[in-house]
């Protein structure tokens, strides 16, 4: 049976109140048995794979360069790509519902792509501020939200 | 000697200004011999690519798919990529200088990705509204402060 | 801790021969808790993947396009790209060893970026005769020639 | 109207056979006012570069960093693309016929993808040994091809 993908993204730089979102974003899919991916990197990418990884999930990471040791240290599956920035839709195109947690330039380009393919985006702890991006207050309501907009996403599940 | 390579982006549908916008530009910079890359596509990118042809300039369109006919009729070299919408990273990697005319979320892709390398990135004619754009009133303000920014980045004219 | 990634590549249209000794990979890879990256379609990947996942192992599938739908019915972590076969290249890049079972142009590609990258191609069941390419009779072969591939590739056991 | 872009491909260390061929098919092409797309690198590529750019041709360079200047001199316009080795793939989908100049494990996966979509693919000067590659015994009977293949694979010419 196919896993369920779902995508945290944030800056590597972050502050101390989204890398504590991030973790319990982590947490809440992980134990729920989803997949997290995410850039496999520092900061709240770190955060989202420690919190997954404690919590019984499997953590990817999308990795820009060729060496799976650039990935931090919570990440299953180091997927390395070799395209650099490039990386980042890929992130985007496997995921059914992306939270992202912060802002920063790199970020932005994966929120934009999410609104462009039509992927539910669920922002927190100043998430950029775009029409189409769902703000929540904290890291529960992120998760809540995330969680039903997947739910809606499946097919199975689609009201008549 | 190398040529000069400058983007120009934005929406597919786009208002008659921005049409407006992107053709004034496409002939600025093509009157002044330079590359002008885009997506390749209508809209916006059509519009750069007729004002770079009529002006003498290179239009060159990198496209989502594997076929050339999908390129406007202005596009001099089509250059098919079969990426998709990762094809919006070279238009960004590729340009020395880029210039948003409006904005849709394919739009901002590109205006984050460009942000995110420290490229210059001007804004016409509702550009997304985000720091680190250079705003502009119209496509003459636009395209000087393209070229003037192309100019400053340029190896040997940085002042010492 | 971090899984090792090993890769399973080879033809949609394979022969019966090539579906046994890809069935054959994916198990004794599974077997040992590794995981199986490869292109998550049908012949050559789905029977990858369907001894991968009855033997515990996890495939993922690196897709071409953008539908999960579009797995095999064995692939466990579908990672839709959307870059169509633009996608192959990040199998390689990902995979700490590859082996080709049988070969086609879409799997030659994938041989040469192997070859290209320096990391060690195993082949098996026809695949490309390739200066470079380690060829083996048969399934249980080609494992050991993996595994021993990979076990001195991994920085901790190298000799001084 | 859209220029017509013919790929070169092949190694960087070459040798003085298969530079000169590369030279000569860029002066094939470039005299024809084509546009030949390549690496943009040294080797082939470079003197692919130079013989379209002394017949008065454009020539393209895709290439893998983010540095226009590691094009080499010949280069009219550089696209960095910042993909590393995929960037191989947009030479092979922009191109509409392909030479291959030699052969190295990274012109491989072009001759292996150009096999892949159906391209002509044309081989001179020690390329690649494939079923599907056109072997040719000179740079002239490898031109003669390529325009031949070009010309056939045009809408307007293709016979009833």
């Amino acid at each position: 049976m196919q896993q369920l993908v779902v995508g945290i993204i944030g800056p590597r730089n972050a502050t101390p109140e989204q890398i504590e979102a991030a973790e319990a974003l982590g947490a809440a899919f992980g134990a729920l048995g989803l997949t997290v991916i995410c850039g496999g990197r520092s900061g709240v990418m770190e955060a989202a794979c420690k919190g997954t990884h404690r919590a019984g999930g499997l953590p990817i990471g999308i990795l820009p360069g060729t060496d799976p040791q650039e990935a931090n240290a919570y990440v299953a599956v180091p997927l390395t790509t070799g395209l650099n920035e490039a990386r980042n839709i890929i992130i985007v195109r496997a995921a059914r519902v992306l939270v992202a947690v912060g802002n920063s330039p790199g970020t932005l380009t994966e929120v934009a792509y999410g609104l462009h393919f039509n992927k539910p985006v669920i922002g927190v702890a100043d998430a950029a501020q775009l029409e189409g991006v769902q703000h929540t207050p904290d890291a529960a309501a992120a998760a809540e939200a995330a969680l039903s907009r997947l739910l809606m996403s499946l097919p199975v599940i689609q009201a008549d």
